[in-house]
């Protein structure tokens, strides 16, 4: 089941005509789960052709407005379409209420049921399915923040077309061989499951890191992952400054996912102040080859 | 001192790409009045080159989403570029507590005050200075909501150039010409105020008016107005959609502003359901001739 990552936005604290605030779809076979939802992020959604009623669960990171002002608006108009399904909605304490009151005030009951699962915690799992478990990671910011990560789970063994046939296997086996039985048939005769089936895909993670300060803790919770998205607020240049605010600079983004030996890196949440994101390539790159801009409308692989 | 209304946004409901919530700048002088905030409103008045910091009031008709839920994203904007001059909200009981949680919950301490002042009837005085007066107008929408009406006052006289001399007016006399005195000169004789005096511009005055059924209440305190912003969402074709929705057609629109006997018409708040607002003109002409679509991006002179 291969999982992708949209990128809705990739700026900070500003919006501006061109540049969105933080908000990214995982794609996970059938299931869209939306990460942060930054002001417009229900147009963004909309650009880039979304189906929003399919968005299903919400991973809110923290309570910064450029991380979760979007979300209310985003709620209303799955309301206003004729959403029936309930939304999960995984984020800090006090989100729930944030939210509630605004429909509350406005005299709005919404056609479909909120869940709201707080986090108070790093290592909590906020989801599981056959597919995927996703778990939150610790980040290192001015007040609770929290990142996410999905990891796929090790999918069924594939039967191999011919072997249906060849080692006549009945339906009731089947089941057992895809989890990684051998096949013992009429004769006694055990076959053993490599010779009939195919190793499952490799199962990939991501792992979705913003807002936070360079944090070595992140190391081991992330090692070897396939896909890391890590904030860059800053260039190196502005160290202090990202120091001071609790954010992080390209090159320490590229030292974190350097250490963890993650597959690729993608940079994110970049402040207003820098015209080109070229800089931030540059700077990562020359730690960790595998950097990558988190283009706003760009799909990525994991 | 002329009045202009900038259009922000003239969609209900859903926010598109290419359509925005509700949102006007009212320009008198050197203060700009925001009337209506929906998400994204903050782009858009970037998109406009409106200076944020100089909006020191802010108007909120009532609490749907659609106009008011990116006015915490506006504060928070004005916040991080360092606002430091108060701004005053008007709005529904309620308000200030849907904008305080959501900084209080993320630990967020604002640069400047916010001074909210709760709406709870038609009539009441929101605002005044020297040149404009701001009430409130009643709407019939399916939860308090109010209209806006700005007036302006009657300026000071202006004294013609030529005047000071002829009559060797001495400067501490001047004010109380401009306001509409007669002079005395040395000996005693009485120059009458027409005489050195021009009359100053008359006075305009712009009424706003979303969300609302139609309401014959409004025709009387909007009687002979310059401008009436009053919203269509939809046509008369969709009269018991308007009904039940606690909405008006382009048609009812154009009524109102006929019995109110109003200078133009500006028609808004259109529903998702019609691409071309050509329609809305149309219908809204047949009744009152000088209707207008309430076009994103233009200013409209009162």
């Amino acid at each position: 089941m291969p999982l992708s990552v949209l990128i809705l936005g990739n700026g900070s604290a500003l919006p501006t005509v061109n540049t969105h605030q933080t908000a990214q779809i995982l794609a996970s076979g059938n299931e869209l789960f939306l990460i942060d939802c930054g002001e417009g992020t229900q147009v963004e959604l909309r650009r880039h052709s979304v189906k929003i009623q399919r968005i299903n669960h919400v991973f809110i990171s923290h309570l910064h407005g450029d991380h979760f002002f979007g979300l209310v608006g985003l709620l209303s108009s799955m309301h206003l379409l004729g959403r029936t399904n309930k939304i999960h909605i995984y984020g800090p304490e006090g989100l729930d209420e944030i939210v509630q009151i605004q429909f509350r005030k406005g005299g709005s009951k919404l056609s479909f049921e909120m869940e709201f699962h707080a986090i108070n915690s790093a290592g909590m799992v906020l989801f599981e399915n056959k597919n995927l478990i996703v778990e939150t990671l610790p980040l290192n910011h001015r007040i609770p923040c929290f990142g996410f990560l999905f990891k796929e789970k090790i999918g069924l063994r594939k039967l191999k077309a011919n072997a249906l046939k060849e080692f006549d296997i009945p339906k009731h086996k089947r089941k057992g061989i895809t989890e990684g039985e051998d096949f013992i048939n009429d004769e006694g005769e055990r076959i053993p499951n490599e010779k009939i089936t195919n190793a499952p895909a490799d199962p990939v993670s991501y792992a979705y890191c913003s807002d936070t300060a360079y944090s070595e803790k992140l190391i081991e919770l992330i090692k070897g992952i396939d896909l890391l998205y890590h904030e860059s607020t800053f260039l190196e240049s502005e160290k202090e400054r990202a120091k001071k605010t609790f954010h992080s600079t390209a090159k320490q983004a590229a030292q974190v996912a350097n250490l963890a030996g993650v597959g690729k890196l993608l940079l994110g949440h970049f402040s207003n102040r820098y015209r080109s994101k070229e800089r931030f390539l540059m700077e990562s790159r020359q730690i960790f080859k595998q950097s990558f801009i988190a283009e706003e409308g760009v799909e990525f692989k994991v």
